[in-house]
């Protein structure tokens, strides 16, 4: 019974998310479907974590078992083929040990909000990243950064149906990078709660448009309340670029 | 009469290109009806090239002339605000001399034809480059380009419908950049014969697949024969990034 391990690449745009849903497409059901229109095969697909409706996904690793040991670039080619015209794709793929899980093997991830900082409204980005139109502090965003480095209970940026059994997390990076309008906010850690970017990236955005100070964001973090930290950043602006094992 | 200058981004998807056409929607006539829905006068958008159906703007440049003085910043927010839901943004605005003209007063014309270039297929890059499966050497590519810098007859990737009176166009940039699987072709010129830069991209990923040696191209420029060099590239790599005056 192989074991493989794929990395994936999708635009989250028009899916309810990862996670397979009773009356809205997901990722995790396009793959699922595509794998069984090769293997005739009904399996389960592992992701490293889910991603919500909307979210973006430049690296997304998945893991999937088959019974009969079909060539994993086979696998491959079919999957992206049966699974058109979703926007979802293979990247590589790779035959792993049955001891590999997407989610529990996982030793760092990668994610990037990217922001367009301007007054006009997106074009040729509209759903590919968030638009917004106050001018953004960089160097006052990245002040605040540096309060969340490190192990933290991160309850103040918790989603309240977080199912994680501990609001403690170790973020490993965090950073804020400008290049003309457009800013990406990158996050690093083994694992992150539920929205924990996308309200961090929020927050961020307060402390940029100089709602907030950058130093409050230290009393955001200990406050353990929600309702001090920021909005939730919309969907359309995250990315998983990488997961590392 | 004031005249008013603006820079225009725009996601070509969808749209017949530039030029107002009877049964299909154009960027023209969208800039056109939303000035109109502002001002109640019917004005003629001139752009600095027509971009074909499909193509991409980053900074097209257009102007035109209203009879009211209405505030620059003023049009800027009501073309964004009745374009919508169009792909289509002005990114700045400002009043200028009468002798402006968005296509005889620019003096160079900034093109990026933009490839991925992996096995995989497009996802969150879908109708926003070219996906090119097989491996281009972009080495090879760069020495081809070296060819076609400078004033040449342009013949061979002139398209048959080009209306310009003279093929001889003098090129001051074009090169090739990788960044991972990423590649871009730079063109660089006062102004182009039709489907010349998409010409030009077809003929040097022939050179990139090894299908044609980079040293060919000069006897393809020499030959004055359109049949000798590549295929037209698909619209969706092309991007009008910057227009200078």
């Amino acid at each position: 019974m192989p074991r493989y391990k794929s990395v994936v690449e999708y635009d989250g745009t028009g899916f309810c998310g990862w996670q397979r849903q009773k009356d809205s497409l997901s990722i995790q059901q396009v793959l699922e479907d595509a794998i069984f229109s090769l293997s005739k095969e009904k399996t389960t697909v592992f992701a490293s974590g889910r991603t919500d409706a909307g979210v973006h996904a430049r690296g997304q690793v998945v893991h999937f078992d088959l019974s009969l040991d079909i060539p994993a670039n086979k696998i491959m080619a079919a999957v992206n083929h049966f699974s058109r015209p979703s926007t979802i794709a293979l990247l590589s793929i790779e035959e792993v040990d049955v001891t590999f899980h997407a989610r529990f093997s996982a030793k760092q991830k990668y994610y990037e909000y990217k922001i367009v900082n301007r007054r006009a409204p997106l074009t040729i980005d509209d759903n590919k990243a968030y638009h917004e139109p106050i001018h953004l502090n960089v160097e006052e965003m990245n002040k605040a950064a540096k309060y969340l480095l490190g192990e933290h209970d991160f309850t103040s940026f918790r989603d309240s149906e977080c199912q994680a059994q501990s609001p403690v997390k170790t973020v490993d990076a965090v950073y804020v990078e400008q290049n003309g309008e457009n800013i990406s906010i990158h996050a690093q850690a083994k694992s992150f709660l539920h929205h924990m970017v996308r309200n961090i990236a929020g927050t961020l955005c307060l402390v940029g448009k100089g709602k907030i100070a950058a130093s409050d964001m230290n009393d955001i973090l200990s406050s353990l309340d929600r309702s001090k930290a920021g909005p939730t950043a919309p969907a359309c602006g995250l990315y998983l670029n990488k997961v590392v094992y």
